[in-house]
């Protein structure tokens, strides 16, 4: 099967112009099929704030009001989506915007209310494989913005994380597919101070062990737990590396 | 050749929820290849007010500096583009939001400073027939906000209704083109202030004794101009409607 890169950038990459640029150049030098999702969690605070809206985060998960969600919409779906298209455009890769709302790409339904509300938060049902399989097959380059609907009219609000792992399965049927996730850091720390220490092949046991014995940074488990089940789910690679050099020969490569 | 109709809707009719499902209920229906056009003003002048960021507007164009530019992306690209997009989905129509930099659609150049320096606004120099029509034929209704780029990685904002008009003129070599100016009004009213006064039929000699005369409102002056320029370049029809009920049978039709 064809070959697709699935990336996933997130964090302070995204706030850092020179950091940016270069990613985005090395981005749009990849010769394969490939898709880009972002994230953009910070700028969105920055624009709560701006217009006197409370932010309010559990276990890093953003609590989504109806005010929440159209600063997400204008922020992800605007501004940070727009604007990477714009660079990618100028690099000469023909990126095209996207939410999960636009040709019905990603579904999902409102989280359900538990123990916390995470009020307009979507968990993923389905997505559009036909559609992102024609872009790609016509040699645009899908990027897509941590949003998605309930075919229902409503916007959700949804982790790219999650957003990026679910269409890598989606799209194993199609193309032997490559995820990777990439951040500021150099990969998977043994120790999060030292940036020397990336461990260049996890397994899943190993996660597990590094898991229980606490040495694995909290933010770094819902990427790593999306991650192995993607690779179980038939994902070809998955590998965490530096958005700055974004070279997938480093960083750290997972294996069940 | 096979009809297609492009919708530009604007104004007043963005704001109330009401006429809005209404009027994109009614675009929904149409059983056409269709395209719709948004602009989205007022909303953008009211976040720059809640930002402190001040709003100049020189004959109805919107002076673009680099914190408006920003400001437009998120509320044209963003919230207005996204919301529409999830209505029309959930109305069955496969719609997806798009700027003019999303598949490199519409080139543009940053206007030249003459008496007036408009800043980050954009003069239309090509518009991607090609991308346009792959998505049409693929069954994918594209809504497009006024937003466009100057192939260096710089957005720029562009007058919706002109945007409405180029594509429509580079359309006519695929398609027989149906071009519908919709918005609060009935159609292009003989008196102002009389919604019964409208004009079923105007030609061109008509607009040009009209204008002559004064009586043609000076907001109507561009899309007129830009309607009786899409005709002249192979247009089929160009209607001018009320958005509510987005009846082309009503309003004014404009012939050469």
């Amino acid at each position: 099967m064809e070959k697709l890169v699935i990336v996933k950038v997130g964090g302070a990459v995204l706030e850092d112009p020179v950091t940016l640029n270069d990613f985005l150049g090395h981005f749009a030098a990849i010769s394969e099929k490939k898709i880009l999702i972002h994230g953009g969690g910070r700028a969105a605070t920055q624009l709560s704030t701006q217009l006197g809206i409370e932010t309010r985060m559990v276990e890093g998960r953003r609590i989504t009001d109806a005010e929440t969600i159209k600063v997400v919409t204008m922020v992800y779906g605007g501004l940070i989506n727009k604007n990477t298209v714009a660079v990618l455009q100028s690099k000469g890769c023909n990126a095209l915007g996207l939410t999960g709302v636009d040709m019905n790409l990603i579904s999902a339904v409102k989280r359900p209310v538990g123990e916390i509300d995470y009020g307009l938060v979507g968990d993923i049902t389905n997505i559009n494989t036909f559609a992102l399989s024609l872009l790609l097959q016509a040699g645009f380059v899908p990027v897509i913005a941590p949003i998605t609907h309930d075919n229902h009219g409503q916007l959700l609000n949804t982790n790219a994380d999650t957003i990026a792992s679910s269409i890598a399965v989606a799209l194993t049927n199609v193309f032997s597919v490559s995820l990777v996730y990439c951040f500021e850091k150099a990969g998977v720390l043994a120790d999060p101070d030292d940036e020397g220490s990336v461990i260049a092949e996890m397994s899943l046991q190993m996660y597990q062990h590094n898991k229980q014995l606490g040495t694995i940074h909290s933010g770094m488990i819902p990427k790593l737990d999306n991650s192995f089940k993607a690779l179980e789910m038939g994902v070809n690679e998955v590998i965490i590396t530096n958005a700055g050099t974004l070279n997938t020969s480093k960083g750290t490569h997972l294996s069940l």
